[in-house]
């Protein structure tokens, strides 16, 4: 028999050897002792599936197969756990059912098939009575999904929102600090790697959307689809957005956004976005730098709970791999599987639930338009949100570098108000003649 | 039969009936839709014992048996989990024993006996293939015991450190709102039920150090007794420090720190104290308000992690203690235990390991003394330090409100030194005869 019959040691196979693959084999090795102290067993690479066969990636290979025959890496009865990194789609859909089927366990960071695909492949992981294990899909190298399947499981999650992508949080920080507009930042971020040579699964916060549908199922059993989630990336950011940001005490970050709002009846709607948003200056989530992520979630009982680290790399996401890693090979040493519901809710207690309408989700909400300049400014503008139930907390008039003569900036923040109120008032603001142009809005979370 | 052998439900049986344990009723009948949609069976708590069997909890106990008889309550069959909620040390310690060698997992939030009878009860609890479960001893609600044992187990911990009790943390941001003295806070904290009528568990760093001897055993295989950790509380801070601390970018936490300093030749050594601590104002760690806690982890793969919540109170801390009996449910259920070592590593890993002495322990300090105001007196103190070899980032002279006429403060950071140039060299600045009393010397931490 094969290496699965011996309980000293667990066979893993890698496919799609590329960043994240390389920081698998370093962990592995580098910290193969302390992984063993922790274990009781070690966890041996013993075989690596790319297409790209001759790129140095500056790891040692001795004694692990390298070839290009991912289902024969599948099929190999020395490979007990099957890791996926390659990304994309269809391909790692294929390999994993694959190995799911030949009664392999299975560790992806794979958001974004996951995120589509979802329902497919954890089906097919239940039905095999086999692992699927995705740590590092969510939050890099923050432990985020354990803490919401293990360590907050005896709460009724509330919300989990966060900074769920690096690029965007990269780039939102050097918009904030040199000024520049979207388009120079972005193409700094691509010189330097920080962002890929299409951006749009960053900065139109497609990336940050996948995960939130994987934050979203696993904090409230709320299947939904990708689609459902509304999503505006950070395109639309100008420099005087963060300049009138941090003027008024706040800083602006894409986050993902999901709250399950419950009726006294029992009744769940859920609100989930990804969205720029402001949040106070003296929060966690401001003090999120570069490509770091953070993850807020509260619980009814727990309150407000705050994960923070590195959300992408080689290292951090290797991490995240070998972590999962270790848990299925504890299971596999005990002869088990399914131990905890990989979506923290048994498949029969997640469902569909209903979106919350856009129009309904409520919040406070800046704005920001450019005004003719006369007495009765504010006042038309303030009367204009009170008549759609709009409640002021400021208002603000500014004279603009860049604004021709005789114009302003107006600034209002606004109490609590939906987005429906919001819309029609700013429909009504636009139509004024004293209104030049379309007035922005930035929504306003008042978090950790 | 009792009811251990049905699967339906986990019977759970409660010792210690305050706070935290009237979280834990709360938490078990208000979450109980959501635990069992999560976990597929019932926690069912069947049974309490106390000795206080009068005072309305105001949580109904209709189906749960409630007497003092904690005895009787170990050895009823239909308890599998017994929670021990107690506090103190040879009761517990006594119920604990018992319960283990009944056949019973045992949870416990008692940081203080599982630091000053680990041994003893995790050697227990191995002997009798039990489990100990107490993620709720550190951190209150904060899932830090989890994501050290299992999220970031692929990691070599390069350091653990943090904001580990809320009284004190509260207090610290009173002192420096207020710039009121130590005792002044102290007494209105009593007065509003933050701090106890003996202060000193608190206030003299006891508690974090308890807290830091299971962080340090868990993120290093390091076994070490709590008097091993040099432990300074906060009585000896004046709303002076606090407002120098401000002036130079700094706040002023009680920080539980812990580090692992690993030779070339694999040799290892731990760094770990409870002290006073200035970190720098714009991060994470001094955005933790009120009685908050916060602990960050270095992992040589993941980098810098933060986690963030409620350390204490009756709800957070039940969180913490019915994500545990989820855990050992899912255990009983499917027939195992010792699924992962409950202090990360092997109890055949966990050794005593040198402790680096305090002389050699470096970092960068902030200095203040008072001294007579003349010409030359920068010039005397720097010199004092450098030759000592302690470097200086800057050194400043300040006259002082309250300081007699011809006295000055001199505030001096440093760079990089060790504990003991630092000693030598402020021995020597005591003996200047133009230095008056002692100076005064807090830590600087440089972290997320």
């Amino acid at each position: 028999m094969g290496g699965h019959s011996n309980l000293d040691r667990v066979g893993v196979g890698l496919i799609g050897f590329g960043t994240i693959g390389t920081g698998v084999v370093k962990v592995l090795r580098d910290n193969a002792s302390v992984i063993e102290q922790r274990l009781g067993c070690e966890l041996r690479l013993v075989r690596i599936a790319d297409l790209d066969l001759d790129t140095d990636r500056g790891v040692d290979l001795s004694g692990i197969r390298f070839d290009a025959d991912a289902s024969a890496l599948i099929a190999d009865p020395d490979v007990q756990i099957v890791i996926e990194l390659i990304g994309g789609y269809d391909v790692p859909r294929k390999f994993i059912l694959e190995a799911l089927a030949s009664g392999k366990h299975v560790v992806t960071a794979n958001k974004a098939l996951l995120a589509l695909h979802g329902r497919e492949i954890f089906g097919a992981a239940s039905a095999a009575g086999r692992e699927i294990a995705f740590e590092a899909a969510v939050g890099g190298g923050i432990p985020i999904l354990r803490s919401l399947r293990e360590g907050l499981a005896a709460n009724q999650i509330e919300s989990v929102l966060g900074i769920l992508n690096g690029t965007t949080n990269y780039m939102l920080g050097e918009m904030e600090s040199t000024g520049e507009d979207f388009d120079v930042v972005l193409k700094r971020a691509q010189e330097l790697g920080y962002a890929e040579a299409d951006p749009s699964f960053d900065v139109d916060g497609i990336d940050a959307a996948h995960k939130l549908v994987l934050l979203t199922t696993m904090a409230f059993g709320a299947e939904l689809t990708f689609e459902e989630i509304p999503t505006e990336g950070i395109r639309q950011l100008s420099p005087l957005d963060f300049e009138l940001a941090a003027e008024f005490g706040y800083r602006i970050k894409l986050l993902g956004i999901a709250r399950c709002h419950r009726a006294a009846d029992g009744g769940e709607r859920i609100e989930v976005r990804v969205q720029p948003t402001m949040v106070p200056a003296s929060s966690l989530l401001a003090k999120v730098e570069g490509a770091m992520n953070a993850v807020e979630v509260r619980g009814n009982a727990v309150g407000p709970t705050f994960y923070y680290g590195a959300g992408a790399g080689e290292m951090p996401t290797a991490s995240a791999v070998v972590a999962d890693l270790m848990e299925i090979a504890r299971e596999i040493r005990r002869g088990g599987s399914g131990r905890v519901a990989p979506l923290s809710y048994l498949p029969e207690h997640i469902e569909a639930k209903p979106i919350m309408p856009d129009g309904e989700i409520s919040g406070r909400a800046f704005l920001r338009m450019t005004a003719r300049d006369h007495s009765g400014i504010l006042g038309l503008i303030s009367s204009a949100l009170g008549e759609e139930g709009v409640g002021l907390e400021s208002i603000v008039a500014r004279e603009q570098a860049g604004l021709s003569t005789g114009l302003i900036s107006v600034i209002a923040l606004t109490r609590v108000a939906t987005e429906q109120a919001l819309r029609r008032a700013l429909e009504q603001i636009s139509s004024l003649s004293d209104i030049s142009g379309s007035p922005r809005l930035i929504r306003i979370e008042e978090e950790v």
